[in-house]
């Protein structure tokens, strides 16, 4: 195991009916920015329960927050903060919403360029101050929840922020909140649960038991609530074990004294950043091809998922991984997403304008080992075109 | 899934030789107080290490806190902390010394009779203030490095003190720091971190993946860690898995959102409180015979534990139980725990007064469903001793 920190203040309030208890986790006499997406809050009446939570403070709205949230967008809420004295910010929606806001508490207080503080591309500024944020989570996908990074998208990238400081205070997770979902967000959110803990768990092999095997265990929970919750929406404990997974899938705990991949979501980013193409759509198209062409690199812990997670013990190596892969990608499909980049109307001519792109972000040493070229980019998404 | 909270703010610094970074975890100016045990700290260097990462801040040591920590004694580091105003309290050992300064973390500003902090027998106070404390953990075992909880020995029984302000502030585990413990304090955590994870997960069903599938982790690297660490005290990552493992089994992650039962550490508590049996022995002889008399309460989760921590599918129900006892109680003689009453010269006309203590604490009512008498507390006792 590699030494490690871990750290992680954010606090969970799970369950039905609880958004009342806003009001003890708020300060009494904040003045309260709530930040929300599209209608979708307003129109299921979430909005209204978390208006009638934060009792008689002062109260700000900032809706239209969009998926893959805009640097632009994000500077109109830093405005408000700053015009009206906001001390305090509330995120109700999915990742997008979130990550907006985790980023609107870094720039608010932040006197210099506000751009400086994206990482890669731009200057990475360490966030020294931030305001406090909370959240109401209406989404299981991203586990923006219950950590301290966010991904914004400017200039035809996607940047990440991190800081400690951008730690939720709090985080509601109410599962009966996300029953209006749309399947395909549902799907989505599945898919990039399960694609946050292999890419903090199918790297190489450093002996840390716990790690993996709480890897393994989200992995079984998704593979199992998966199709039973996009099924029936309404079965709150599969919708509700979706939601503790998907927190639990990038809170940090299974990522301690581990190595890291992230090359499925970095070139996934490019796919978004580039065609509009969802984010866990992005990432089901490009795990399975990253796995093909990294056997050799993933070995041992692509064998360890074959028979921990699947089952599969029988054949050569070879065959066991190349199973465990084909049932991956089956599991996404499954769900309704589609795996191959022409199923989303990319044509092999524009593979090069995606390699360019990730050169041009900085992505050129990808994965765990860092030895994952821009040439082997270029092959991974020549594979993930229909055979 | 039940409604749950989680909150653990506890930073962990994990790993070999990192002591020095207490220097940047203190505040600078405080006037810290070293609290530990017996003389195995000195002995073995860590002191010397502890002392030199805090600098030049004013520090002052407590030495002398026993395992199962008395109320006497802590009072003792009390009025010391009263006397010389110190601010930080910083633990160094195993789960009595960090239980201990955890007391004195919240008695020290507590304007009362310090006695009526302890729950249940005492008044049971909540704790308003506590000063700030970390811990340099030196026994992986109890989970207190990552907790709220602590237990304290007084009055002939062994009470407990919970509260939010008690969490570590940090905790330092460094696996090497352990090497040198003595095999049966070692073979004790396996068992107590062991216990500690089925006192939370052998209960009934609530269908939570993500805590079950985690506890059933935590079991199953207990068990392949656990002769490991035992017969090879150096090795690291055995060791390291090891103090993780015990770690994770309490810092409330599998607890949330599931019913949990604590019988078996009630009924041990008071083994150790009149016979001095350690507190891991007292588990290990209790826990067998618990699940023994309470088959038909815990009948889903024990077929699930046969089943997915021990591979035990063959037989019918009950034998498949009958099994998982079984090899439970035989793991935990492979450690060189014995788990039979008469083993620590316990008499079975004293089970009358055990249960008699029991009753005096208040511990009528046990179990995840509160309906475990003090005449099945009688029972399981006399199931305890050899066949």
């Amino acid at each position: 195991m590699q030494n490690f920190d871990f750290y992680n203040p954010t606090r969970i309030v799970f369950g039905k009916d609880r958004l009342q208890e806003l009001d003890q986790l708020i300060p009494k006499n904040s003045r309260v920015l709530v930040l929300y997406g599209g209608g979708s809050v307003k129109r299921f009446g979430t909005l209204d329960k978390v208006l009638a939570g934060l009792g008689n403070r002062t109260v700000f709205e900032f809706a239209g927050i969009e998926p893959n949230p805009r640097y632009e967008t994000l500077m109109e809420a830093v405005d408000l903060v700053r015009r009206e004295s906001v001390d305090f910010l509330l995120a109700v929606g999915g990742g997008s919403v979130m990550d907006g806001t985790k980023f609107v508490a870094a720039a608010a207080p932040f006197e210099g360029d506000e751009e400086s503080l994206l990482e890669h591309g731009f200057a990475g500024l360490p966030v020294e101050q931030a305001l406090p944020l909370g959240t109401v989570a209406t989404l299981p996908a991203t586990g923006s929840e219950m950590n301290m990074g966010a991904v914004v998208s400017h200039k035809g990238g996607k940047w990440p922020v991190m800081s400690p400081l951008l730690y939720p205070t709090f985080s509601f997770l109410d599962p009966s909140l996300t029953f209006s979902l749309p399947t395909r967000q549902v799907a989505n959110g599945v898919v990039d649960a399960f694609v946050h803990v292999v890419e903090q768990y199918v790297t190489y092999p450093v002996n840390a038991q716990i790690q993996d095997r709480t890897a393994e265990g989200i992995l079984k929970t998704l593979i199992e609530v998966g199709p039973v919750t996009l099924a029936n929406p309404e079965d709150y404990d599969a919708r509700a074990n979706l939601v503790w997974a998907a927190t639990s899938a990038l809170n940090g705990y299974i990522g301690v004294g581990v190595p890291q991949d992230w090359s499925t979501h970095m070139i996934g980013h490019e796919l978004t950043a580039m065609f509009g193409i969802d984010h866990g759509q992005s990432l089901a198209i490009i795990l399975p091809s990253v796995w093909k062409l990294r056997k050799e690199q993933k070995r041992e812990k692509l064998l360890q998922y074959a028979e921990r997670v699947w089952g599969i013990v029988d054949g050569s190596e070879e065959e066991r991984i190349n199973q465990a892969i084909a049932q991956t990608r089956a599991f996404f499909e499954s769900l309704g997403v589609a795996t191959r980049l022409d199923q989303y109307g990319v044509k092999e001519n524009q593979v090069a304008d995606i390699v360019e792109a990730l050169k041009a972000h900085g992505m050129t040493e990808l994965s765990e080992r860092g030895d994952m070229t821009p040439e082997i980019s270029h092959q991974v998404l020549i594979d993930a075109f229909s055979e």
